[in-house]
């Protein structure tokens, strides 16, 4: 959650001059996004939410990728925020010197604890994203995937020995480990990338929508099964739920059923999505932006998941 | 702005119960208030702002004084969000262990650089307060009113000198000045006491209506006019703007003129107003209440103020 971006109301007037929704009538900062500023604005037209993003957390280039994608997915029947054109037809603009994009508002609650029944359509939802993405022109190379581990952690062995004594070399020898087993040539395609709970709209039990769309990229559809199992079917005292994170993947197979490489990949699928999110909340650490209204991840919450999966994962054999 | 309580889903719509707005469909911190969390919460009767109030920065005991007020002026015509009673008639009830009122959504929009339109727009709506608050029989002492200052500032030499060198003598000596000079029996009644620019949301350049009643309390009337003086008339480079002071105190005459007593007191209240202000932020700047995604003001804003009232104001005299 992030409010960084001030924006003044002449800004704002001189903004929606561009499009056609009319004017202002309530806006307000909202605790969403991570690395954006997000406001709920509501306009003649309707309400919106309002992206700005910062300079300092995207790259510039990357935004037509994510606002195509969320453009895409709404097109092809898949509950994502459509980004609202301007008289010109563009998607992205520019407020405060910063770029900007206004996307339909969704209704809906994510939530904190969900049941098995929520995982289940989240699962569902996940694979729906992956199917309704098909054919999506866009590409974005995956910036935070496996090959870019062993340099994002070069400059930070000392900061995960401060974090935990002994921590770098463990990591070292898991980043080899993973380097040796990464599955290769597994079903592709655009990928959420940062399907957490808070990124996913529920109607009661429902699956709603998801959001968020801003670390989105192409890599194996299953690496996005293991970093949602890895956001969904933790409890809180770092133990993996298998009972959870088998509603997850059934509801993912309720659309689309996973071959049998991706079934025997998942286990260090899910190694290496605890690796990125322990990455880079260790780069986050302590390097907060200042002046952001944001907490920075814990990254000692994912040290915890990659001891777990050290151990193994069974999840489609074995007692349930 | 902050965002401190999370609201679990379940903690939510256990609090809905007790009402008769129907259950959630959209819930979202927003970056609004300083001693509370609040949230927009779309219920299936309306839209409205669920308010918890953090017990490090609020007395619950004061609560009822605050939610009354609210309701009394929505009650007697002036804008201020109505707090909506649960089934039992009740306004305060508690969600997640804490203390939480729903009060209506208005929309409106504050303003980050009033036009002079805009103060005269503000001023009226204080007056048009003041007098819609007459009559209202809740009582709340002004715990940082002048007789709180001496008290306030007894541990926080060492802060000011550090903040400048220096600055702790003349705090003192401004602190028995306004001691000395402090004007007795001015009209007296419940006043904002943070009727600051994001308090206040327009349409266009009309007066919308007032929000964040968490400092109101009962004081002289016209100190409310000294602390918007101060906080809608500085330029951003510290100096006083008196074209902006007129066209506030124009639109407060527009609706209660004035008295001559009142008039003679502006000046001396407007330092008071900023010695407030300065000892409070004094207090915040370095013990900002962990976890929270607040910035504490800088105190140094206010210390410039108040290095402007000690000059003396001419509000009502002289050249425009």
């Amino acid at each position: 959650m992030a409010v960084y971006t001030d924006i003044a109301e002449d800004d704002l007037a001189r903004f929606l001059e561009g499009f056609d929704l009319g004017v202002a009538m309530a806006f307000k900062g909202i605790a969403e996004g991570v690395s954006n500023s997000n406001y709920l604005l509501e306009a003649t037209a309707g309400r919106f939410i309002l992206t700005v993003y910062e300079p300092a957390r995207s790259n510039e280039a990357d935004l037509p990728y994510f606002l195509g994608l969320m453009a895409w997915l709404k097109d092809h029947g898949f509950p994502s925020a459509k980004p609202v054109p301007d008289r010109a037809g563009t998607t992205l603009g520019r407020i405060a010197g910063k770029p900007a994009a206004i996307v339909e508002f969704l209704p809906g609650l994510s939530v904190r604890r969900p049941s098995h029944e929520q995982r289940r359509a989240a699962g569902a939802g996940l694979a729906w994203m992956h199917q309704a993405a098909d054919g999506f022109s866009g590409r974005r190379e995956n910036n935070l995937g496996q090959s870019h581990w062993a340099a994002m952690f070069a400059p930070l062995h000392a900061q995960a020995d401060a974090l935990k004594p002994g921590l770098a070399k463990t990591i070292q020898s898991d980043l080899a480990l993973l380097d040796a087993a990464w599955p290769k040539g597994l079903p592709f395609g655009p990928v959420h990338a940062d399907y957490f709970p808070d990124n996913v709209f529920f109607k009661g039990a429902e699956f709603a929508a998801a959001i968020d769309f801003y670390f989105a990229c192409d890599d194996a559809l299953s690496f996005d099964i293991a970093i949602a199992l890895n956001a969904w079917c933790f409890e809180s005292d770092g133990s993996f739920n298998l009972t959870a994170a088998r509603a997850f993947l059934a509801g993912y197979e309720s659309r689309r059923p996973l071959t049998a490489t991706e079934k025997t990949a998942l286990p260090v699928l899910a190694h290496g999505a605890a690796m990125r999110f322990f990455l880079s909340r260790l780069q986050d650490w302590g390097s907060t932006l200042a002046g952001a209204l944001v907490k920075p991840h814990d990254p000692l919450e994912y040290e915890r998941k990659l001891a777990v999966h050290r151990e193994g994962l069974h999840l489609f054999d074995g007692p349930v």
